[in-house]
């Protein structure tokens, strides 16, 4: 093969299906709309309701937050945080505000480590949180998923609350 | 460059941060979980149930399967349906045995037409379904994220007709 050739193989091989900035924006949005979904819930339903004998939006935002914390320190670090039990009894209720300000560090935190993974370290198998094996880029697949079918219960109790929620394209 | 480290970089530089024949089977994955949801909805439910004014799972269903068939019909051929309006009221009910016969039909149609489709083809950008300007895998992207979506609030109605739903981790 010619120099130009492969050096032309080079140059159409790094097109990326999906970038690694591409999904970091694209979690990002996600995180976005769930922060709404969050802010547009009453405060005083957010640890005490639910339908059909399911988690709080609260406990489940609290789920939520620490996957994403624990998935990408285990992924920077190497080492895996064991996730907390996080049925509705062992979860104490939080102020909104408080579980806001959280929210805005993990995004903070996702932001600073994202670009320091590499590919090739997303696509290493760990034992995520101690106890799922997958690769690297499957754990942050499984959160963003976690997240979304969470979000879309909680559409579901604003729903029966009387509140719209955000629109589900609203990722800005 | 020596021949050899540039046939190296090309190796490394195939490495996919997601694969296509990833992402397919991670949506296969979700569509697997979605089946299983609508064989787990009672009939008499499927189209005559609701919280909060919400659509019907069945009404919801409809439309995953309309995303999923003509998503993957535009991204092939590059011309576009237009999507129905799935408002319930313009939706007729269907037998839980006809929809789940075309769910089939479309899980064969994506597994024939995916690896058809280039990471080129992929990336470019078009008006989906006439309306939508997005990248190609940002159109997959949306339709799976939507399907999660809308499944997950027929894991809550499914909670209050007293069924348990399948694992969320349930994709083979």
């Amino acid at each position: 093969m010619q120099t130009n050739a492969i050096q032309q193989q080079v140059n159409n091989s790094t097109a990326q299906l999906i970038s690694s900035e591409a999904l970091l924006n694209h979690w990002q949005g996600h995180r976005k709309l769930t922060r709404k979904v969050i802010e547009a819930f009453p405060e005083d339903k957010l640890f005490d309701y639910s339908l059909g004998g399911m988690r709080s939006f609260g406990v489940m935002t609290i789920e939520i937050m620490d996957i994403s914390h624990y998935g990408i320190n285990g992924i920077i670090t190497g080492k895996w945080n064991t996730l907390l039990d996080h049925s509705s009894g062992n979860i104490p209720a939080q102020a909104k505000a408080e579980i806001l300000k959280q929210w805005d560090q993990i995004t903070e935190q996702i932001n600073e480590y994202w670009p320091q993974i590499s590919i090739e370290r997303f696509l290493e198998v760990e034992l995520a949180f101690g106890a799922y094996e997958n690769k690297n880029i499957g754990t942050i697949l499984y959160a963003i998923d976690n997240e979304i079918h969470h979000r879309a219960q909680a559409y579901v109790y604003l729903r029966t609350l009387g509140i719209e929620p955000p629109a589900f394209w609203d990722r800005f």
